[in-house]
């Protein structure tokens, strides 16, 4: 037997192995697929090229779930091929976000932990085909996944038919890493019996009713790279503001140095900032997270963090080396979850998690857009951002003050969408400083906010919008016709500075 | 011994009874109060007077946590007295309402689970006395509480002093009723053991630090009658909509005719919604909300409801006599629980509750506004339909698709507050109809919304907002200089109607 079948240990399964073009040519127009894959990691890979392969000559549109964002190219090449019918529920992938955006394809953009209770109850369409990567098939028939779970384990349970993509790329060492658990139907479920961020509460693979899978493809190709950038100066800071946060949380006696368990959402911008606990006082750390990026795996190297939960691990190429070469190096301190148990409100206020996550901005009152760029155009979603705010013991937002060399001030009189409201925002943390809103009126927060994380350049012109708004007074005040005034002026004029200002 | 003595069964709390006006005068200036009371239900009633008569004479000012909204006009008598710093975290008092949108105290607006998190963990201000209306102590000096919970158990765990009111008024009969369940501080504590609506996890009162009970006094006047008007024809409508929804989830298989537990937010509307259910083909239904209404009882009359579960019991005149003198009738079908189990995120996902809340205002979108009048001026709060909304298994929002004669639309190009956003907003319901949001891109649910649910004199009005937003594209079409317009027209004009349109 050669060294790829070697991974298909349970005989029977061994027989439906076919090529990604024969898989590929079962999905047929307006079937909804599930695919593995969770912020680039562990998607799969070969039937979804051959698919966009398949389009050349045909056409047909398709329905695509995942955990979150695909790696490979996936999202660019399905939408130029044009077999999106619908995306759900994450994506990061700037073609796909134009198309989003133009309304070429639907995006249905709802929290990561939402879509497995909506695929159990049946309130989205019925996966016809959930196409897994893996790294083995166990004797008795149980899928070891690869670098991410995301929802593989409820497109497994509820997809009419399974396609796994056995990726002989990635190490078999992942066995013995995940940790399977299924919560029944909401009012027959029992408590998920998470205590603490190193409980294992289920099995090590997804067990699999083997009459469902229709075949068994390999690949052989690494996950994409992280697209995340490096620390720079600012997030440096930002980095320092929070841990001048958290050790105030320390002074007061509400923390210790261990901290509680940390949630940090995807991108460079909350990698950077969990890099500066490397030189804190903080230590015996723990995460509990959907995603594992670069910064976590510096920390435990570091003895920072003791451990580390996710749903998902997405690194540099560099440091998938380092990681996936070493595996059993990180085997007792890494443990990888569903995303619905990652990401699971239950869980996430059981244990009390400091939550950090990437505002595209907010306003003088705390309300945090993290999605539409001027209210009206998609980023990336949601993704586990609203799972983790709401239901955080420390719901934390980072940002840079500025974008476009200032043009754009993260701190608007009024956000252009709300994904997090003001009673979910805790604290805000920009390079210029942090502000704790917990206990705060609304006219309490301005302050804090305007001197604490605005650019200078732009503290005038808030503090001006606040003190007429205040004329006219309400427990929130606001000018109306001048609250989305700074986005408008960015359209209509590239900037939200004041015109005159900009004039002189 | 009087048979007000008879109430308190410890003999060593016996010596403790001193008259309200010497326990008020305990009370210093910069203090936190703690104050039972959740929906006008429970609150300590002579106290308060008796610091408010106080107030004749001297000037000091409290900071005064409670469950949710007082009763006994505390709220409306307390800011007349110029008394209140700050309030948390619910009110529904018009007076109160005034001084919050002028600025003269502040209003800490958080969800209701919230607080007991916050008081548990120091992050708000220790309150220094509690101050809980209990309808007897028990002999091993256990606080058996009245017509609510509330914060109580929390309030009595952390306040540094301890006031009791024994309102004899109550029945005894409430002995029994209650089942006080405290989690432990995040990170320590285990899954709540909460499975099914009628479990009881917890013990029937407060065990108190008798230390820590400066006093007790006596009062003896009946809860403050809820405000809520009778169902009207329109709210009738409505309740027919919310149940045509229902029952096409029955269709798809994803209820039963049992539905699943209801919750239900305070106001007439949700209260005449639920009344529908009375003659609806639905029965054997569970109630797990934070307040019962008329309609509950009027259901567990009926043989409709079969159990229900409660941080609070709001009633008319008529209903609180008939509830409350014939408790042992509904012993058996009832349960009250502090608010911090009643809107736990845990329980409420665990369960999967259908909840049913108020809306002042919701956007094409599906965004929700349920405290802001035109973006400034506070209502009541968010109170609990944030814990709800984000976590139950379908979160519903009811309004009337207009008011003010029609010079308001409930359905608006864009919310000038969100409380609810559009990830967290499954389906709506006016009179004219509902719209199921789920799984929807945004562009999808702009239909669904005006056609089901706005009034039909505003939906050439929203068309027309649509259609030009479509044309500048984006995932969330708008036009952020017109966004706002229709509040700024009711502001400046007093109508949201166009005004070319209402001068014909």
């Amino acid at each position: 037997m050669d060294t790829h079948m070697k991974r298909i240990r349970n005989k029977k399964m061994q027989e439906l192995v076919v090529s990604p073009v024969e898989a590929a040519s079962w999905i047929k127009d307006g079937m909804t697929l599930g695919l593995s894959g969770f912020t680039r990691a562990g998607d799969a890979k070969a039937v979804p090229m051959a698919l966009v392969k398949r389009a050349e000559k045909e056409q047909f549109k398709v329905n695509v779930f995942t955990g979150a964002s695909l790696g490979s190219d996936t999202d660019k090449l399905f939408t130029e091929a044009g077999i999106v019918k619908k995306r759900v529920p994450f994506q990061a992938d700037k073609v796909m976000r134009k198309g989003i955006n133009e309304g070429t394809l639907l995006f249905d953009d709802h929290h990561l932990s939402q879509t497995p209770e909506w695929i159990r109850s049946g309130v989205t369409e019925p996966i016809d085909f959930a196409i897994l990567e893996a790294v083995a098939i166990t004797e008795d028939g149980m899928l070891i996944p690869s670098t991410s779970i995301g929802n593989n384990l409820s497109f497994a349970k509820h997809a009419k038919s399974i396609i796994i993509e056995i990726n002989t790329a990635h190490s078999a060492k992942w066995e013995g890493i995940h940790d399977l658990y299924y919560p029944g139907a909401q009012g027959e479920r029992d408590p998920i019996p998470l205590k603490k961020v190193d409980d294992r509460i289920g099995s090590i693979g997804i067990p699999l009713d083997i009459d469902k899978v229709k075949g068994i493809v390999f690949n052989h190709q690494m996950d994409s790279e992280s697209t995340i950038s490096q620390p720079d100066r600012e997030t440096e800071v930002m980095a320092e503001n929070l841990i001048a946060f958290l050790r105030s949380e320390v002074e007061a006696g509400r923390l210790t140095n261990r901290l509680a368990p940390l949630q940090s959402g995807i991108g460079s911008q909350a990698n950077a900032v969990l890099y500066g606990l490397l030189n804190s006082e903080f230590e015996d750390l723990e995460v509990y997270s959907e995603v594992l990026q670069d910064a976590v795996f510096d920390l435990i190297d570091a003895g920072k963090v003791r451990f580390a939960s996710s749903a998902s691990i997405t690194l540099s190429n560099e440091k998938m080396d380092k990681v996936f070469n070493n595996l059993d190096n990180y085997r007792d301190k890494l443990i990888m979850r569903p995303q619905e148990i990652s990401n699971h409100p239950e869980i996430i206020r059981r244990l009390g998690l400091i939550s950090i996550n990437t505002a595209l901005e907010f306003d003088i009152y705390g309300n945090v857009n993290s999605t539409h760029v001027t209210g009206t155009k998609m980023m990336n979603g949601i993704g586990g951002s609203g799972d983790f705010a709401r239901n955080a013991r420390l719901a934390i937002f980072v940002t840079k003050s500025v974008a476009k060399d200032g043009d754009i001030s993260s701190v608007v009189p009024f956000v252009s969408h709300v994904d997090h409201t003001e009673h979910d925002v805790d604290v805000l943390v920009t390079e210029y400083g942090y502000a704790d809103l917990r206990g705060l009126a609304p006219r309490q927060r301005v302050g804090l906010i305007i001197a604490n994380c605005a650019h200078p350049m732009y503290r005038e012109q808030l503090w001006e919008y606040y003190y007429e708004a205040l004329q006219r007074g309400g427990h929130t005040p606001h000018i109306l016709e001048k609250a989305l005034s700074w986005h408008v002026n960015l359209q209509q004029h590239g900037s939200m500075r004041k015109q005159s200002e900009k004039r002189v």
